[in-house]
């Protein structure tokens, strides 16, 4: 068994209360590494075609990366997968934390869940006792109230919990996963999956070390990190105002996704910014294992007539433009009570926040009338609506249980054009980054396996700066700076480098804010930090080509789940121009766009439908996915 | 700049005797990086499609590497490059000795030969001052004659000279370049190149340091290097027996190509073997450039009536065998002395052993008589025959004028059924291992862009070595050792991945026995001399895809001179069974063998016919080869 690894993955039936260790080999662990390797790798060889993702079919899988744990900054992360109930494709999602590390230590690289419990349980997994528990007295709490529930029980305030919270019982198709209360497992709605097995949580304590192949390596590069990292401009404004920190950047580069993204400037852009959080309801900063950043907020109000509670963190970039410019909403409370009753109920608050935009737009154009509404004066701005609306989601009560399968499903239903408001891919919602101002992740949301999704390649403003790209990205192959709206091959090449790149961190249960080129951690410190994780004779090479197998095995499970071509599009309002701001009268040219996504089906070896060759799935080793 | 390299490349047009210095900058270095990158760089970018390889629209390039002269084990060689006259094609072929360091000695990265002299002439290298220097006195003589005229001209026998002998004045297709009149850059028929175009010969001093970025970590590695390398077997064999070290061994595997590829057991394998030349012939042992294995073997024969004299060397195991067991010669001293006369005239050994077993085959079978041959009585065995042909070949005369144009072009003019007997892929005969035994080969026959080639990939024989495959190739992502039978599709991708790490030694100058898997020295640690001599932040990743991106650009060079997929194919010969030996009754399987390289097209992101997809050629930045 390699090093880094624990060699041992738990399989555990719902339905007849199985539990089974496996212990894959080796060559399991070299072919898929973690995290989507192994997600990947288990719905393809045991999830059959055409299941409904809500139905006890279905797999979750919880998996850690192969660096998850390594004592070094950004490595806690992990994965959790199955076939997702927003988009009917391939489902993933990631969050950061202790509880990853956590399940390591307890003697684990990862979880696979199958079947349905007949009532209400929790797995409780402490080393080498594993558990399912009965959850009935805590069904229906919320994550607060379940975290504490569970931990009492246990006996153990330590214990590491990840669960869903009402959203999740109540099949919310965003509904998310949470540990800590507040590490999201966000899209693609993985906590309906857990919801739909009956699955409250799972709660983790490990008391093991995690092997090390060469430990004094590994501490080298730990101090050589720590030494550049908190000198890191990112590194140093992640930790002074969290990822709300590039609410003003991006606000005056013109792309701020504002009113559901019609607008590229918010004219509230500070009261919803990073320095806005820290000067008002900042309580401390927070962050996950071995990492110095500390990039995380918890904030908290404590007003008799408002209550933000700070065991829910605090607003993520992400969350704070759903809330805030997406809904024209300029009041930074109002975003974090949205932040804490999505985490207090466990629904996605991109998808969230996206979804009441959605209907807002619909209100506005009188397709969704106050009646269809429940009442509510549905309008652009309206701080209360929104919360009442998260909850109806939540409980999908009303408008609620329409808006809680997200906005393709609704558009569907509504008709009425309203189609044209629904911002999503693959029936995902986009995330707060517009591509009209950085057409890569454009690409990015078009072609990602998982539906929009801003976590396939870093950003193309970040690419477009010499330095960083030069003095970071040299090893992948890429040493040119591109302009953030090149839509060029050379930006489809890039984009290829780094998709691999990036999909092979996510194997690693990175964060994307550790290694170049969006953090400072040099890539070949990383292939350094594997090869002594491991005690592999691994390169980057063999690294790349594993996040490359990866993105094919993602491809070809959405093909058989009927997601093609067809599918790989954005939506209009991004190949209309931008209403205000810097980059008012900038659309993304649609031809032009169609033709980089074509070089890029032919530059990964697939034919012009986007399905993979026989030749590249039997390059990468895959011959059971052709 | 970077390190490691000089910065500058010597351009001379011969027909106006213009000499000029160009400094391609280092998006060309990083790109190319030497060797058959420089080489396909410019025959792409410069020759006009369809010109005559031995008229004066040809160009030939002398193309040290990224590693040439890094004074660590195995990293001696150069490249010349030119459109073969043999093949029509990409033409290329390395040598190793001291040529190639001294040029970057001497300050310069390659050498750009066009046009073509009005008269003979050789060009003077010593450090800034280049001449272009007659040479009628010289032009009719053999390589030593004219060796010891030039010392003795420069007034200094130091000075390391790259030339070709009358073969190559006299155009013959195979003719080669000699350095040191024992390294050949002996395939593809570049010495004719050179003859077209005037040319006898290229002298070069140089007395500069090459800077290297860090020549502490280069020492580090040295030493490393120096530690594992004699106490490696084949290093230990190599130094001991040289390449025919390993006559036996591959005839008691079956695979000695023996009159002419008919069998693969020949009963005087032991006579041709190199303990037969150590306890013979032998006068020392001779090397390359910083390489303590020296596995050139000097030899000597000072009878009255048969001299060989020890300033040519010795012969390698290609031409022990294209002399010996594929002619039926159980000679080792008539061996020495074809070495000798093909140094001497300056023709490739193995075309010329090939050309004369073709022709022993015509005339076995009455295809070729007696007075078709001079009145040579050419019989396999027949020892005299052999040294006549040698020098009627050099010299154009009889049937060595047709023979002089290799047994494609040969065989197309006698008729008569004689094609079976061509063992040629592409118009270059094969080198003189039988891929029967070791199926990898033969695509590497089949596949190299020069015609039959076994310089594509490491045997197959090694890589079913587990202790080998695992131990040394993992970093490449191959780490299951495969049966040297096995035609299967991870065949395939073992030689997809090994062909793009070979193409990066040739273009980085390292010799084949250096790194793994065919040497000792581990693949990451040629990753870490990259970066220590140049300075780059590189990576394995980024040295394959250079790789890549020469045999595409390569591949693509071919297609335009009209050879395709066509022409990747094997001599009808191999598919039929050894008529000896261990592997009796073994033949490819044809099927199987044309499936492989359908496979072949498909993992590299080439069409059916063998044609790069837009998609690849733009992934490898090479949008000027669409």
């Amino acid at each position: 068994m390699p090093y880094g690894f624990l060699g041992k993955i738990i399989r555990i039936n719902l339905t007849d209360s199985m539990v089974k260790i496996e212990k894959p080999g080796e060559a399991f662990y070299r072919a898929y590494m973690g995290g989507k390797g192994f997600i990947t790798y288990y719905l393809l060889k045991e999830l059959p075609a055409g299941i409904n993702p809500l139905g006890p079919e279905n797999k979750i899988i919880f998996a850690t990366g192969i660096l998850t744990g390594v004592p070094i900054p950004a490595m806690p992360r992990f994965a959790v997968g199955a076939k997702s109930p927003l988009t009917g494709g391939y489902g993933q999602s990631e969050a950061g934390g202790y509880w990853g590390p956590e399940l390591k230590r307890a003697g684990y690289d990862g979880i696979v869940i199958e079947g349905k419990s007949p009532k209400p349980v929790y797995i409780n997994i402490k080393d080498d006792d594993i558990q399912i528990r009965d959850a009935s007295h805590i069904w229906g709490k919320d994550t607060g109230e379940a975290q504490d529930l569970i931990r009492a029980e246990l006996g153990d305030d330590k214990v590491r919990i990840a669960q869903i919270g009402p959203g999740g019982e109540n099949l919310v198709r965003y509904a998310c996963i949470l540990n800590e209360l507040k590490h999201a497992n966000g899209r693609n709605g993985l906590g309906a999956v857990m919801g739909s097995k009956n699955l409250k949580a799972i709660a983790v304590r490990g008391t093991k070390d995690i092997p090390f192949a060469d430990g004094d390596k590994i501490k080298e590069i730990r101090k050589k990190c720590l030494d550049i990292y908190m000198e890191y401009p990112l590194s140093r404004s992640l930790y002074e105002l969290g990822t709300s920190g590039l609410v003003k950047a991006i606000n005056a580069g013109g792309i701020l996704p504002t009113k559901n993204f019609k607008y590229g400037e918010f004219e509230g852009a500070d009261k919803i910014s990073g320095e806005t959080i820290a000067q008002t309801i900042l309580k401390r900063r927070e962050g996950c294992y071995a990492c110095p950043i500390r990039c995380k907020r918890a904030v908290q109000i404590e007003r008799e007539d408002f209550r933000v509670d700070i065991n829910y963190g605090g607003p993520e970039y992400e969350t704070v433009v759903a809330f805030g410019s997406l809904c024209e909403i300029a009041d930074m409370e109002v975003i974090a009570k949205a932040n804490e009753m999505c985490n207090r109920y466990g629904i996605d608050t991109i998808s969230t926040g996206s979804s009441i935009a959605f209907a807002m737009e619909c209100y506005e154009n009188g397709i969704l009338t106050k009646e269809d509404l429940d009442g509510i004066e549905l309008t652009f701005g309206n701080s209360d609506a929104v919360l009442k609306l998260i909850e109806k989601i939540a409980k999908r009560e009303g408008i609620g249980n329409l808006l809680a399968d997200g906005t393709a499903r609704a558009a569907q239903k509504i008709g009425k054009g309203s189609e044209k408001y629904s911002m999503n891919v693959k029936g995902q919602e986009l995330a707060m980054h517009d591509p009209r101002g950085k057409v890569g992740i454009g690409m990015g949301y078009a072609l990602s396996e998982t539906g929009a999704d801003h976590m396939v390649v870093p950003h193309d403003t970040l690419l477009a700066q010499e330095g960083i790209v030069v003095d970071s990205v040299a090893p992948l192959g890429i040493t040119e700076p591109l302009d953030p709206l090149d839509l060029s091959w050379k930006k489809v090449r890039m984009f290829v480098y780094l998709q691999q790149w990036w999909s092979f961190l996510n194997m690693a249960g990175v964060c994307d804010f550790g290694p170049a080129p969006r953090g400072c951690i040099p890539v070949m410190d990383v292939v350094n930090l594997v090869r002594a994780t491991t005690g592999w004779d691994t390169s980057l090479w063999e690294l790349m080509k594993a996040g490359e197998r990866t993105i094919n095995m993602a491809r070809i499970y959405n093909l058989r789940e009927g997601l093609t071509a067809e599918d790989d599009i954005l939506p209009e309002r991004l190949f209309e121009p931008l209403l205000n701001g810097r980059l008012k009268g900038t659309a993304i040219p649609k031809d032009e766009f169609y033709e980089a996504i074509s070089i890029y089906y032919s530059m990964m070896g697939w034919n012009d439908k986007g399905v993979p060759s026989k030749g590249k799935l039997l390059e990468l080793n895959l011959e059971y996915c052709i």
